[in-house]
């Protein structure tokens, strides 16, 4: 179930032959590339050393061959380990030149002959290095032509493969047994930030690697916001709680969430969990090849416009989920993605109730032939009550 | 010792007056800032929803008044919550104005008055918006002129006010003690990833928020990279085994790292340890006001030319300490910022010794008026024997 850590090197092979099709396709000499999970997904390079900002780290792939690597001297060791071959260094950080004079060597004889590449420029990408070497470097490859890559990239991350989807498996399978543990440590008079420091060691327990993101709420009839860090207020009797968590194995992501009433819930939450398990009953029900983004919005949306007094105000009702927490595509009316076998999705219905108080749920699904699989165990029918 | 958490508005009203002062002189109208720490330094927005990559926030520094944020619906009830006032919401992600109208709005005056606004655009910095979008935004200001910020947030960002040192000063006495506990859970025959999730649930469990940032490694004779996820293979007798730990706790981070060995240590291993521990005293002897950051690498460097037959190569000796893992200066022989009173620094002297083995050593201190005070706990002059 499991699956070992890391991927055969056949798995970059075919995710940079992929990127190469459509590389020649869309006229690309090459990609560049800046950002962890970019880096990470046609190099294996995994590492927690991106916490630190200091280093800008690259990744060019080009029409033809293997992607090559321009990095900081400290990451060659662990980049030899990978399937690439072509690794130049610096000795980082260096202000006077991070790495900006190796990339003009790379990348002047395109420029010269006026080719085109790819940069991820568009929704929910960053250009991860310092804005004036950008700039510089650019300046100096007069010729060169830079396009938008976001589509490009945005179409391979988003459909995973089969060992992409063991890894989300075995997390969201991990996250839902910390999730049976909580109402050992989630009791009346437990302080919030007891609770949240109680469930990232049951995860860890469980076999999570980390868990980089937790959020969540409690409080009197319901909570009111869902990105805060928590209080050190104790639970009590008649609070709401909800926890999302973001665990990961082997660099890939869960995202879901669970709520919980401590003690009896009154009539408007059990409501709310109700409108909210019937919304995500919807989002299964829709979520096959061949509908779009939008109708799964729809589908989840039309149950909760039915029965809620106001609808949530977090501007999707889910997204896809991998090498991050949340990723393309957006289940949004603006979102027109035809869905596809083998992405990975949250449904995360939400909703407005009572005097500023919200609601939300979370399942992790794979698309597959004839319908959603789920990966999170899917939550209870009824509101648990600890 | 722990303090409170958050801050007093009044560390947010300081650490805007400081800017605006700068501001004042470099003839700024503004800064614009995008990125977590910054976001979080003038407002105290904290979140670990910055994980998704979906979103762009953006809070602008005029140069008189509250800071302003443009950020998504999702972060209203939060940021109500800061010291600011002036918050401008849109319904976030939306792929065809995620924010730009609202920040054209907001900036469109200063355009045409022909002002000049700053930006962070330099070492250890990035523009955390989809490029595209600021090339838009940009096109659509003629007459605003952009101009580098990073000195000016650097000068800031480098000196911790006391409740800032507070917090440091808390996680790193936190990582001490989860280090004290090793030797209970890093055992011969300990699987290295069983013992990086034991030393997550230590840190938890002696009241980290969480663990972002743990390396290390493990090898017999002494270990090759410091950089890697951990392995499966279990801890043996002749293994050197190093964890380097980036716990937090209310938004600081700790950074620093220990040695152990399994059983009794070589003779290159003792050497090493004890040159390293060398070059951390004459760290710690040189840190002192006054000092340049080059004088420190110098201080540590010459110990370990002296009696190491390999430097090591990661770039530097150290770093600032703070919102981030790694900030601003670097203890390196291209800095020459002066060490002044209240400067959170880690001293990492590294060295290579044997065939392909590295040893890094790393302790945290705050620089006082008459010398530095260690915020880790020394590491113990021998190398300790599990």
């Amino acid at each position: 179930m499991t699956g070992p850590r890391g991927f055969e090197h056949a798995e970059f092979e075919t995710r940079t032959a992929r990127a190469q099709d459509r590389m020649g396709q869309a006229g690309l000499a090459g990609l560049l590339l800046t950002t962890e999970a970019e880096i990470r997904y046609f190099t294996g390079f995994h590492t927690l050393f991106w916490q630190s900002p200091t280093r800008p780290w690259f990744v060019f792939v080009p029409r033809d061959g293997k992607p090559v690597a321009v990095i900081p001297q400290i990451g060659l060791d662990l980049m030899q380990r990978t399937w690439i071959d072509d690794i130049r260094c610096w000795m980082a950080p260096d202000p006077a030149d991070d790495g900006i004079t190796l990339l003009h060597d790379l990348l002047a004889p395109l420029a010269r002959a006026g080719q085109v590449i790819g940069l991820p420029k568009g929704p929910e990408t960053h250009l991860r290095m310092p804005l004036a070497d950008y700039e510089r470097l650019m300046a100096g490859l007069t010729g060169l032509q830079v396009v938008d890559a976001t589509d490009l990239i945005r179409a391979l991350r988003m459909v995973k493969s089969e060992a992409e989807i063991t890894k989300i498996a075995h997390i969201c399978a991990i996250a839902g047994r910390s999730f049976d543990l909580l109402p050992g440590f989630a009791r009346a008079g437990a302080p919030l930030d007891e609770v949240f420091r109680s469930f990232r060691r049951a995860a860890l327990g469980q076999g999570a690697d980390d868990v980089p993101y937790l959020v969540g709420g409690a409080d009197r009839g319901g909570y009111r916001d869902v990105i805060s860090p928590p209080s050190a207020r104790p639970l009590a009797a008649g609070d709401v709680l909800m926890l999302d968590t973001g665990a990961c194995w082997d660099g890939y992501f869960c995202d879901f969430d669970r709520n919980f009433a401590v003690g009896p819930p009154d009539d408007a939450t059990l409501r709310a969990h109700d409108t909210l398990w019937r919304a995500t009953e919807a989002g299964l029900a829709a979520a096959r090849p061949g509908a779009t983004c939008r109708d799964l919005f729809q589908a989840m949306h039309s149950v909760i416009a039915d029965r809620a007094d106001q609808p949530g105000d977090v501007g999707r009702l889910g997204h896809g989920l991998g090498m991050q927490l949340t990723e393309w595509p957006s289940l949004a009316p603006w979102d027109d993605t035809v869905i596809t076998e083998n992405m990975v999705l949250t449904l995360e219905p939400s909703l407005g109730y009572g005097a500023g108080r919200i609601m939300v749920h979370e399942e992790n699904i794979v698309i597959r032939a004839d319908g959603p699989e789920l990966l999170s165990p899917r939550a209870p029918r009824d509101l648990p009550v600890i």
